[in-house]
């Protein structure tokens, strides 16, 4: 463990916790992870910028020293690795860390267990996976299936969100394309939510909520983007952020893990295209992506439905969002899928 | 109306809508406001910096012709306006509309009635509310409490949010200290799960779940910062953000609007130094604060009690917070409690 680890001002030296929290607010249910494990990450972010200099890039083919061993490694026909999974150098959340729980009935919490996993996107520099081959976006795909996979035999965990981070404004440390698997004992509040009310819809309907919504958007057809065999992007109607996306598999699958590999091929080549709209047509925006998917151990949901959101981070989120839980969107759904339907990818 | 604007590349070129709409997501019934007229302000923003020239200062008196006419002014002795509350230019609610809802089963909305008023926290170009007098923020708060009392007369409009975004990266678009109110014909969900919450407390316990808090903050101690005889001011167990604050009145009151002139002048005080601790302890962060008071027209509410929260936004928030509802706090309140109780105000 590091010492007292100086936060902003020099004065304000913080004391590292010997293992990081989930915390509760008790009134809204909603969890925090405290993690000083995370601080001289954010202090580096604070005082450099995040362009890494091409020799000490740790996602570099070369550097493979600077970072911890391999979890996953997907090789070309040559015998190079060509995506490669690595645990995250400054994870939020520990798994050599006992699990325990307290309350004394204001303060609840738990030890926060858990894995954080990095999936370097590609072999050379490149910051950006609309600029990789479809292939190599398809390994992409196939190194998140296997490590969602192998995240089943920890049973003390529930859930892995993956997600990723482009360009500095989305949050992004490094430049090299990567993105993450955050596996939590839980899950998580967004996802909760989603499971609860497509749960209802199906309770209801005898119908999968997301099956019916493709096949919605496909009929209005305004806010719809691409269409494959397997695949469905559109516009969410409700879209938080400008040109929102959301990826869709038109048959029924709730778990990512399931998918087959000619689907993985199909989807690494729609991906592909999204970004690459994404990127000529709004000048290379920073954005978010993040895989939805049924919890680890859940099985099967007939009615859930695995997806992957896209968040363009072209406009900003303060005071009013935070404190409202609204979003303003200055662009309407129907007006962005319709100009980016004109793109070419 | 505008003609088409263009949005980041010029062959993007959005279309105005006649009127924002307010958009629910079906599936977790988050709402969405989708409103073309913030998107000259969203472009200005990406274009320019915030720094506006002094001259040019909308906000700073003497240039009073270049906003819109005054909602409200509070007066010095010498009949010098000290704050100046005006419609915002860029408004995401429009109030000149006609209320309208519809749906089809999926996509399900209204018109955005609203109002959104700037209120300008000083007369000179003073970019900190934490450098102003205590008796200046102390006119902030009272108009803030007049414009909720004015807010209650439309009624079409259910909730006012007020707040603060303060810095560039905490979303300001004008440098000059201001803080907003956001007027709304719905309960915000975020204020919504609080309220509920709040009951179902208070249907337990027979107590106030914020009455309760203090005074179990006030007990433990240790995550509390400062203390006057009417309000508390501690870090919350689970806070979001590194050194986020909340401020409550001990004494039950669910509406802001009817908080009296000495409390005012005592909350002047307290938010003055608790925004000073903030500012001279963390080197002048971005930050945000947003009131949550009870519904415009709710009545007083034995279980709910306003609260303010203040955000330093010295964290960025990425795929993992936007995808699953975490929030990762890497300095644990309890220290920094102790680290911001140690800067003199």
């Amino acid at each position: 463990m590091q010492d007292e680890i100086p936060f902003h001002v020099p004065s304000f030296r913080v004391r590292p916790l010997p293992a990081p929290e989930l915390r509760k607010d008790l009134l809204v249910d909603r969890w925090v992870i405290v993690s000083t494990d995370r601080l001289s990450r954010a202090l580096e972010l604070h005082s450099a910028n995040t362009v890494t200099p091409l020799e000490a890039c740790p996602f570099c083919a070369g550097n493979e020293r600077m970072t911890s061993a391999a979890l996953l490694e997907l090789f070309d026909e040559h015998g190079r690795w060509r995506v490669r999974v690595v645990p995250n150098l400054y994870p939020a959340v520990r798994s050599n860390v006992v699990a325990q729980a307290w309350s004394d009935g204001w303060h609840d919490g738990c030890k926060a267990v858990g894995r954080q996993e990095v999936v370097v996107e590609c072999p050379q520099h490149e910051t950006s996976l609309a600029n990789l081959p479809a292939e190599q976006l398809t390994q992409v795909l196939g190194a998140y299936r296997e490590r969602l996979q192998a995240a089943q035999e920890d049973p003390r965990l529930a859930y892995a969100i993956v997600f990723k981070n482009s360009g500095a404004e989305a949050g992004a440390s490094l430049e090299h394309a990567h993105s993450q698997l955050l596996i939590l004992p839980q899950v998580p509040r967004i996802v909760q939510e989603e499971l609860d009310a497509a749960k209802r819809h199906f309770d209801s309907n005898s119908r999968c909520f997301f099956c019916d919504w493709w096949r919605v958007e496909q009929e209005a057809g305004v806010r719809q983007l691409l269409d494959s065999p397997r695949f469905s992007v559109f516009l969410p109607y409700a879209g938080r952020f400008p040109c929102e996306m959301c990826i869709l598999p038109k048959e029924h699958q709730s778990r990512f893990e399931e998918i087959s590999a000619e689907a993985c091929q199909e989807l690494g080549d729609v991906l592909r295209s999204a970004l690459r709209k994404l990127q000529r047509g709004l000048n290379d925006p920073p954005y978010n992506y993040i895989l939805h998917t049924a919890p680890l151990r859940s099985g099967a949901l007939p009615h859930y439905h695995w997806h992957l959101e896209v968040l363009p981070r072209i406009t900003g989120v303060a005071g009013f969002e935070w404190g409202s839980g609204y979003f303003i969107n200055p662009v309407p759904p129907e007006q962005a899928a319709a100009y980016l339907r004109s793109v070419q990818p």
